[in-house]
């Protein structure tokens, strides 16, 4: 119990011990165990397997399960990779993947089932330690401990071998987590000396045009080194035949190249690695290296990063059972792992034109999951990290004006956009922020960007949804989920746009905010895609996922996916009541198996009745009682999905964590309020299942959540003070919250009905 | 005929009427037609093949024809590409080709074959004019006018369309030279606007890892464009399939593209494309555009490209007849291509580490055939580009510098080693420099890294050299050859050592310098490849280049291989009288036509005798008949090398002119003297050819050439005069030259026998 929290000048509490980085990666959370710094470019974290995304030209659905490069189940880890996605449905990254062993030379990784014939070893979860910032595992196969800890841009490793005459550290850039024959587009590697290597890998996957350069130094003189290029194919040799490119010679490049960097080792003595990244040449690699890890002190560098961790965790200070407070930590961990940093020590960047740029006065960030993280993470960020959510829109500006598409991001992937899911949410995040006074940019030159991306008449259906109000099914598999979303998207344009008194936009974009209207069908109360002609898709189906115009959920989900309007949602569904039964379904009715089988990225955990919480698009679902006569409806089911679905166990989370928003969406509840619809200044209020909780801003006020008589069976709010005079509405402000003050709530065991 | 050439203070003339590119564009010579400035980094240039270096697994030996892409006995053009490399054997570049069309859209090339199957148009030698840094043509099939021209780093074009609603320019980045299908690595553009494309491509070939980025800007908006991607496979396509990606989709990335820009066109209506390059960013091409070509004035940026050849071209006036001087300027001219411009406008240029760095007081230079230009061309700049020679070290010890082998470059090929051929020669340009007083660089610096390039074990037989005095045949297939250059450059390090007062390091290398003596077998008079046990190889023919351990020539003419030491060559070969006679043999025998049929990059024409001037190895041995007792047949010979070997014709040149080396041999030649042994002052006289010469240098002086009565008959020279004395020697030095002066020569028809 952290019994700090109701004191208003709290010190820096020790909260790492509550981080379990392990949560989340068994089956589906797609979270790693490794070490990061918040919002650090390298995440070091064991990989457990390598299997290709496609081989010979099949898809391998087994690779889903490996997005963030370790499963909990598995038996062998291959190595440490240094770069990881957290909670992503789709992946990418793993690079440079570092293995030490001893004895017999194996270069080949092995497969699960047959681990001796490569260099993976077993390990036990028994000899696992994996903190923020810190991971330990024994390599059983070889009696090595390895242990990680990472700054913002370099990974350090220690490695404690037995003693050998044949110590290896295996460098593989061949690996990499969804990888298929021609993903490794080139690597290009140098042998500096023999303590230093550099080098980079470039590839094409998610992110089409990617290129990651490395600096990596030896605490120990390596006795030798040698490479093995298994690209099937190499036409022109030319004169390299000169020398023998396999043993120790330095200029190595090609596309699927794997090292070995030889020691002789002492009983129990240690190796050390530092390996840092950069998105701009192996010089700033270097540069990184020598700015952040100085020294060989690991034990330093996991202390430094851990205080990182605890700067970051002591923004939220709680009071909880054991379990609320390690699922509530765990979350901040996990919120505060994405979007990273995406520049060197001196600012320098790759820029999505592939030309290197300087962040001026800004953090350059990458990995923007924006149709998921939009929705509560960069609304959390609002409070709780103003300052970087403002770089990660300037970094997002940046990325606008580095676009020949003219277009801000869908999905920022490391010098590249992936274009992943639907919508244009920067615009979300980028209103939340000015609405909410957090915007320290050109304010008029991001409204034109978000009013440029929104007419971009052919991104994905904006051409058909400007010219008749909506997305026709016969041009798009996502029409009606989409015409939904950018409908809310544009309600977030219209509300920056008043705010900054810009009236021909607001007129515009308001208008187009109602266009939820037209993918709705009267005659059976959903949304529904519609076709060129006006008419319904035929074979409506609303519990179906499959060819019904809806992404990643079907239209009993999508169709409460107004949250700009939920009272003329509600209207339009047929009034309170009816709407409050379509709620009461949602979260009650048994999905037949067949849908079930049809939906993407959750376990049957993940779905409670047919609401998904492992998906985004319902995450405000369970705050619309709010807007019924029923809103204590709000507050039992917030509890019961908390409880169902987040648990401080390697399998705790039901869905991905998508790169935090899962966890942002938990720690907004956990506080008993939710940003509903971002871009309106309103937090609905839920059930908190803290007792009490004291969030640190960084204008040094506090906002201090209290709740009295909290309970497990105590999920009913009976009254709410805010700042000593009770509060008859049900949201707060953000003002209300970045002001400072208090909010208390009564909790009991029955709703209160009016 | 030049009529200022006795003028001391010379005005600038017009020689570029006597320049003629075609030169050597049929067979064998390599050369390109198109436009270039002297040492440029562009060289604009119609391919008229772009048949692959291998297909299937299987080599393609009509792909050597096309090193420099034209073929002057082809009858299509497919278009202008923007880099090539003259007169090499091996090749690369052809990058970016541009083709304009009208009516049908083709995004195939087509065959020779089959040329209405794809967009390659039929041409005539009769619309074809080739200039310095002009090139014109007419596409027949398309009844386009197309003219080239360029500034250092920017490709000007101006095509002359008919009236059409169909024109099209293509924009092709798979086509290269040498291509094949792992050639392109990655190809990048994007379409800024309606007028402004940038990107890149990334090969790996005789480069092995090189990009080389675009800007190109049009001079009229194009009204619409469109991509293909020819990739055979594509994994990960995800939510790219938004976009219609084939039109008008400006974000455009993989590893086989065509892109087409459609335009309607006015008869006679002429659309510019302005081409830059860069080493470095998009961002640097863009800069070297708007720096180098401001405006869209063809005419003037032709005319400033010729002024600045004319300024070359003007350091040595001549007087000969008609072919003679076309034969000279353009030797100038095809001397002045290569090295080429490594560096953007702000001096930024990509280096061997593929790191950014900046040329700081000098041009960073790239494309060194060192193992051909180390004989003459290096030489000849000492003489005539005393500040690009100090750039060109320069430029090599930077490339020393970012070797994580610790090598000088062998050949350096855009920020590239592509280790073509053998011999460390760059040791003999900077020893050339050294010794004759042009090296403004840290020259003991220099020393040290000639002398860690060649004590470097393990590339190419070092190690064994050092220990055994040679390198075993049983070890190396160019044993014998090798030996032989290592013992030169190593006496070019010994005279540099010996002029920086390095005692110990001339000690060394003047001993190895000796290692010639090493693979002479006195028993058959030959230089001989010879085994680790001692032995001398079995199977002994001095006419094979099969096998024999000798590269690019045989034992006949490698026996002559000791430039250093021409003196204690004769007497190991059995003196003056058996030397003189072997020297005959070499010119005058019948090569049988199997040993033709072994012999690489020449014509039947290349070779006289078995002296074979289309390879380098024996440029020197026409003026070793001056160490023998009749040096008349240096004279005789030269002059006859000059008739046979060189003509202002498309076939003019018997071989590959090899960046320059042909060329610089000829000038060197016609002027009356060569370096018979770089790093040494002296140059050995020959039999000009010329009437006259002014050579201008770069320090205000003249060195005036004069051949008395010179006459196709009168090759043999009786007497010289050295500034009015008479010269009682077989050589004048590098001082005589450049402290100005003037040497004539009184030729007659019979040689002067002592």
């Amino acid at each position: 119990m952290v019994s700090h929290a109701q004191t208003k000048q709290a010190k820096m509490l020790n909260l790492v011990p509550y981080v379990r980085p392990i949560v989340g990666t068994q089956r589906m959370g797609h979270t790693f165990p490794g070490a990061t710094v918040p919002f650090g470019m390298v995440q070091l974290s064991p990989d457990t397997d390598t299997i290709p995304y496609e081989m010979n030209g099949k898809y391998n659905p087994d690779v889903y399960k490996y997005c963030a490069g370790y499963q909990y189940d598995d038996k062998t880890i291959v190595g440490f990779s240094h770069t990881h996605l957290s909670g992503t449905g789709h992946s990418d990254l793993g690079d440079f993947l570092m293995m030490p062993t001893v004895g017999e030379l194996k270069l080949n990784p092995g497969t699960a089932d047959q681990p001796n014939s490569g260099f993976r070893s077993s390990f036990s979860h028994v000899t696992e330690v994996a903190e923020a910032d810190y991971y330990k595992v024994k390599l059983d196969d070889y009696n090595i401990v390895a242990e990680l800890t990472a700054t913002n841009r370099v990974g350090f490793h220690q490695y404690t071998f037995p003693k050998s005459d044949s110590a290896h550290i295996i460098l593989d850039l061949v690996s990499g987590i969804y990888n298929y024959e021609d993903k490794n587009v080139w690597t290009f590697v140098r042998v500096e000396n023999d303590t230093l290597v550099t080098g980079y890998r470039q590839t094409s996957g998610w992110g089409r045009t990617r290129t990651v350069y490395f600096a990596m130094v030896f605490s120990k003189p390596f006795l030798g080194y040698g490479t093995k290029n298994y690209s099937k194919k190499q036409v022109y040799r030319g004169f390299w035949g000169k020398f023998d490119q396999n043993n120790n010679f330095p200029e190595i490049a090609g596309k699927q190249i794997r090292m070995h960097f030889d020691f002789a080792t002492q009983q129990s003595e240690k190796i050390k690695v530092k390996f840092a990244l950069s998105a701009v040449s192996t010089e700033g690699a270097l540069l990184n290296l020598r700015t952040e890890t100085p020294a060989w002190d690991f034990e330093k560098v996991k202390q430094q990063g851990q205080a990182l961790w605890n700067k970051e965790l002591n923004k939220v200070l709680i009071t909880s059972d054991e379990d609320g407070r390690e699922n509530f930590y765990t979350a901040m961990y996990h919120a505060f792992i994405n979007p990273t940093t995406y520049m060197d020590v001196d600012g320098s960047y790759k820029g999505l034109d592939q030309n290197i740029h300087t962040a001026k006065g800004f953090i350059n960030y990458t990995t923007f999951s924006l149709w998921d993280t939009h929705r509560a993470l960069h609304p959390l960020f609002n409070i709780i990290q103003p300052k970087r959510n403002a770089d990660m829109i300037q970094s997002m500006l940046a990325h606008y004006n580095q676009s020949s598409l003219h277009m801000l991001p869908v999905w920022s992937n490391s010098a590249n956009e992936n274009w992943c899911m639907t919508g244009y949410h920067s615009v979300s995040v980028i209103a939340d922020a000015v609405v909410k006074g957090n915007a320290p940019f050109d304010v008029n030159k991001a409204l034109d960007a978000c009013v440029i991306t929104a007419r971009h008449r052919s991104y994905d259906g904006i051409g058909y949804y400007m010219d008749m109000g909506y997305i026709p099914a016969d041009k798009n598999g996502s029409s009606a989920s989409t015409t939904l979303e950018y409908a809310y998207d544009d309600w977030c344009i219209a509300q920056m746009a008043k705010k900054l008194n810009r009236t021909a936009i607001y007129n515009e974009f308001s208008k187009r905010s109602e266009n939820y209207h037209n993918v709705f069908d009267a005659s059976v109360g959903f949304m529904r895609a519609r076709m060129s002609d006006g008419s319904f898709k035929k074979n409506f189906d609303p519990l179906s996922t499959a060819n019904q115009g809806f992404i990643e959920g079907n239209s009993w989900n999508y169709s409460l996916y107004v949250p700009h309007a939920p009272a003329e949602l509600i209207t339009m569904m047929g009034g309170k009541k009816r709407f409050t039964a379509h709620l009461d379904s949602l979260f009650t009715m048994e999905l037949p198996d067949k849908y079930f089988a049809e939906t993407e990225d959750i376990t049957r955990d993940g779905i409670i009745g047919n609401y998904v919480h492992g998906n985004e698009p319902s995450h405000h679902v369970a705050y619309l009682y709010n807007w019924t006569d029923e809103p204590w409806k709000t507050q039992s089911t917030i509890r019961m999905i908390m409880e169902k679905q987040y648990h401080p166990l390697p399998d705790g989370l039901g869905g991905n964590d998508d790169c935090g928003q899962m966890s942002a969406w938990y720690i907004f509840s956990a506080l008993g309020f939710y940003p509903v619809a971002p871009g309106s200044d309103q937090y609905a209020l839920g059930s908190p299942s803290v007792t009490s909780a004291i969030i640190q801003l960084d204008n040094g006020k506090t906002f201090t959540i209290e709740a009295k008589d909290q309970g497990n069976k105590n999920v009913y709010v009976q009254k709410v003070i805010l700042d000593d005079k009770p509060l008859n509405r049900l949201y707060i402000t953000h003002q209300e919250i970045t002001q400072g003050g208090k909010l208390v709530f009564y909790m009991g065991s029955s709703p209160v009905i009016k």
